[in-house]
């Protein structure tokens, strides 16, 4: 029975070496998944079924606070970015641990929205609980069907990434932002905070994110290649700003999880603050350095780690020339709208940590110390 | 004139070794001087002349935003934390580099509150602008009188720290937090969010902390002796929850910026989110466990980590028992209330990266590619 359960597993495997890179190669597939019946291809129109449910207390708004843990966290992050910029909604993203345990101010006019894979993480179902107590609507974004949280709040949007094996979760959180992304634009339609050409050229953009993302997982062999060189790092430091600054947090998370290797995450102009007194020429940064708003505050941040013997590994637009100057490495990506570059900047960071725990010999799909869903506080 | 300069120099440092460790002693009096003017010590009113200024402004605010970089970032964490609780008017803490580049959503009732110890941080500068166009009331808390951020607010404290000469922040950030108690205290009384015995409780609490924080700079040579077995560590890890989580942020940035060891802050429930992968007895875990709100939680937090072989420090309140018997080492400080823990619970951390700087041969007060004060984007 063992060899037939080992049979069973490589063809859940679907011919991956182990789960993760499975799902970072379902990704085209699951953030396609998430915006099925929600956004029409034809028209661009969205539609969150959760939010028509809710609409009047959607539009009274006075502020969005998300809840969630990890990974989620994250997501959360991108969100606030999102749906401040294009709905013109206040959002707070905050630590379910922290947010249960310092009676936070909640009113009846504010939302609360958990994120959460599995439904079940216990800080986030209990910080739901206090702010269902004080009488705010209480929304979920899970990707299990059923599962506690789903069932726990008022209202909600499913992921549709389809199950999770791999402890490090990848697919889950493109789904996150996906759903993110559609609930953003759903609110800025109906806020009247944008016009309806914009609205119309996002969505139809987002709808093509899937065969971007699909183009983007061609970096691999140029990934795999980077990671053989930096796979023996003992630290590294990951660099975004705006609406990448939370890639930069996912990216070095990955990297803790499953290569045991201390990345940390930070927005990139704090770095002058105090972390770039640890940049000498053993600690790679990873910088997310696409065309977007702050590109040039990124390329003088990457100047100031060059300056100082630091080893860059680029993520950059297609194209890109003042990066791929000075960078040690550039991983190019196709340019997309600011709003979804998480979307696809995420998917080189998530190769990067897969590659070097493989190298390194690590449990990818089961890392030590680490469980699916944190069902205890 | 190099020895003359020399001398002056010593002088300056007034018997110590380094500014750092002079200003880390400094404590007791710089906190203080900062209360000096605005705590009455026989009532326990408090005064504080730039809210007085405003206060209609101050009782209708619908949000109070602080922006800042680095160390007064983590002063604005603890700010959050106290307000809310305090005056239950909801706050933000943004990165000031963030927060001007994402247009931000800022109303007329908001109130944007900068922190800086030099009032000269350029991020920190242009969001201020930024929130002074859009209607909001600036306000500054600056230790550098005359500054460029304090010229250009409305209204402000300034802190009164003395001149912090070390690069890495020490005596400006308690400084910075007394500022943020005595404001929470005021909007609090004003806002009739508190007791009139729970106010003055907490008032002449806070006027004792320098007394306490006298008995805290103790705990140097168990400190000390505690640095000299984690000096030649490569990583560290900082936990703290609710209030105290800023601080374990503050801890491992110090740790960062003067001995260059790769040192990150977390909120202790988040380890089981990714970070606990990196536990192994490799890995020191600075645990601030003192007994607040969340003290049983640290504790089974800690008790993770032990499972893991990590080596833990503690930072425990006297008396302190269940830690005891789990850590392997454990700095005992005196019990204050809650709100006033990270005016403590910080100087064992500040003296654990001051002395595993000095064994590590590194220049402490003028770190490797930092400045004192970012007046650069």
């Amino acid at each position: 029975t063992i060899e037939l359960e080992m049979k069973i597993e490589a063809i859940e495997k679907g011919g991956y070496e182990h789960f993760m890179l499975k799902e970072i190669y379902e990704q085209p597939t699951s953030i396609r998944n998430s915006m099925l019946g929600r956004l029409n291809t034809v028209n661009g129109e969205v539609v969150m079924g959760g939010i028509e449910e809710y609409e009047h207390k959607f539009m009274n708004a006075k502020r969005i606070i998300f809840v969630a843990c990890g990974t989620s966290w994250h997501a959360g992050l991108v969100g606030e970015y999102m749906i401040e910029s294009l709905a013109r909604i206040p959002v707070e993203v905050e630590y379910a641990s922290e947010f249960r345990y310092r009676n936070p101010i909640i009113n009846s006019d504010d939302i609360v929205i958990a994120i959460s894979q599995s439904g079940e993480t216990a800080d986030t179902l209990a910080a739901l609980e206090i702010a269902k107590e004080k009488g705010a609507l209480i929304y979920g974004i899970c990707n299990v069907v059923g599962s506690s949280i789903a069932r726990a709040t008022d209202a909600g949007s499913y992921t549709h990434a389809g199950p999770e094996i791999g402890v490090a979760s990848t697919k889950a959180f493109t789904a996150q932002v996906t759903i993110l992304a559609l609930m953003a634009l759903t609110l800025a339609k109906k806020k009247g905070s944008i016009s309806e050409s914009r609205y119309r050229e996002l969505a139809l953009e987002l709808n093509n994110i899937p065969n971007i993302v699909e183009k983007v997982l061609e970096t691999n062999v140029a990934v795999e290649y980077i990671s053989d060189i930096y796979k023996d790092a003992k630290n590294f430091l990951y660099l975004g700003r705006g609406i990448n600054f939370p890639v930069a947090l996912e990216g070095a998370l990955k990297l803790k999880e499953i290569s045991y290797i201390h990345a940390e995450g930070y927005p990139a102009a704090e770095m002058k603050h105090g972390p770039i007194a640890l940049i000498d020429a053993d600690m790679p940064v990873v910088a997310i350095a696409t065309k977007k708003n702050s590109y040039e505050k990124v390329v003088s941040n990457i100047q100031e780690v060059k300056a100082r013997n630091g080893k860059i590994i680029a993520v950059v637009t297609e194209g890109d020339t003042a990066v791929k100057e000075i960078a040690d490495h550039v991983i190019e990506i196709p340019d997309v709208d600011d709003f979804f570059d998480p979307l696809i900047t995420v998917i080189p960071l998530q190769l990067l940590s897969y590659h070097i725990a493989v190298m390194r010999g690590c449990n990818v799909d089961q890392p030590r110390n680490l469980a699916k869903s944190v069902t205890v506080e």
